[in-house]
Order: structure tokens, then C-alpha cells, then sequence
């Protein structure tokens, strides 16, 4: 993925050939506010990795992520919050670098904060326990 | 929280009192098929540990999380997939114990996965630049 690396606006950031709002920074993460928004505080926290998708990421990137999103929620002081990580542009993933979006939800207009639609299947739990096994021979 | 843990249905799915379509588990961790899924394969993951929102969750609970995640969106074999974290009902959290959907999204389609809206707002840098100090002072 060196080419990949190479032009991407996040791997940029983290060397900081792109200036960004830092927050926190450790061994294997950065973090820093969005500058888009959804609401006061958005922030992202990003690898330092050039992987696509979350499960393209080596775990040694991983245990920094959660416990500094943690530290990011009590800081920006939001008690209502969204973590979303998106993979795919289907899954509204604009940026081809693994990041997780702290979002928060200051109250329940759709004029600011994640927006979620949440469209329940229907199916029966004959289908979900033919898929448990199917996904079950797979882990 | 001993009261509201008792009546938690995650305490009682993590204990075995309810049944549940288990994936993996770990000591801190515990997963399973959602039975109400956006999408086909939709899974979440639950911390061994009461707590209502992720910031009032113990490190030690969180190093599992992320690296089980990536195993279960190899198993289900999803391209194109969210991992979303809510936090409070504005935030579309519905049950009150931590908790990691992982959720396929198999088509540009709003009947199925997670339906996203994206309000970004109009912020201006000086904006940013003082909320990042705000922020900053309470890291």
C-alpha cells in the first residue's frame, strides 16, 4: 500500500505535512478535531497505519484507540456520543485510512450529530441460528 | 450499579440466563448475533462490565474489543461494514450496558444496514481553534 500511503490526506497528517487540531498522540495512534463537524467536539482518532479497513489493521494498532476515545469523550465533556468507524464507501467511509469518529449528540435534532436510520430485518430464528453456524465454522 | 445490573439483559445474556447466538468470548468480552440485525451477520459486542457508556467503562475492559471486531468481520465476511458504539438515547443507545454493533452493509440501500445522515456543520478555523484550546486544557 506504499502509493496508497503515499497520497493519503491522513498518513499526511499524521507526519504533519497537513496541519491538524491535535489532541492526544501515542506510539501507534493520533488523534485531532474534524474540521466538517457533525457537531461541537467531533473528533477523529486514526491509526498510525495505512490500512483501508478495520480488519486490514495489524492489532498492535488497536489498543490505544478505544481508552484514548474514552479520554476524547470526557474531555469534550459530551454525555450523549456516537464511536462510529465506517468500512466502504457503502458505509459512508470518505477516507481510505481506518478512523473512528467521535460524534457528539448535544440533542435529538437531526440538524446536527450523527443521524441514524435503523432499518430492523425480519428474520425468523430458524435463519439466525443457520447463520450462527455458518459464521461459527468461520471464527 | 448493582441494582441496574441486575436487570441489565446484556448481565443476563453475559451469565447465560438468556440465551443467546454466542461468537466468541473472551475473559472481558462476550458476542453474539443481534436478533433484531440491519443487516444479515449484524453482531455485538458487550464488555463484561456494567456500565452504561463507554467512558464509564475500565480500560482494562476494552483491549478485546477492537481485535474481536476485526475476527468477527472476517467470519461474516463483510466487504463493506460499520462498527457503531451509542452513548445516551439521543445517541440511539437502546440498552444501557456498553455495547459494539458491527453491522454489514451489503448495498447503497436505506432498507438495510445502517442508514446514515451527515449535517455537517459551518464552523469557522477560529472556531475550531478555540475549541481545540478549550479541549486541550481538559486532556
Amino acid at each position: 500500500m506504499a502509493s496508497a500511503a503515499a497520497s493519503c490526506i491522513f498518513c499526511k497528517i499524521i507526519k504533519g505535512d497537513i496541519p491538524s487540531l491535535k489532541l492526544v498522540e501515542t506510539d501507534t495512534v493520533f488523534s485531532f478535531l474534524d474540521i466538517g463537524p457533525l457537531s461541537k467536539g467531533h473528533a477523529l482518532i486514526i491509526p498510525k497505519y495505512h490500512a483501508e479497513k478495520l480488519h486490514e489493521l495489524p492489532d498492535e494498532y488497536l489498543p490505544d484507540v478505544l481508552p484514548i476515545a474514552k479520554k476524547i469523550a470526557l474531555a469534550i465533556g459530551a454525555e450523549q456520543y456516537n464511536l462510529l468507524q465506517n468500512n466502504g464507501r457503502l458505509a459512508h467511509q470518505e477516507v481510505d485510512h481506518v478512523h473512528f469518529h467521535i460524534i457528539p449528540k448535544p440533542s435529538a435534532s437531526d440538524d446536527q450529530g450523527l443521524v441514524i436510520g435503523w432499518p430492523v430485518q425480519k428474520m425468523s430464528m430458524d435463519e439466525l441460528k443457520k447463520l450462527h453456524e455458518e459464521i461459527i465454522d468461520k471464527l
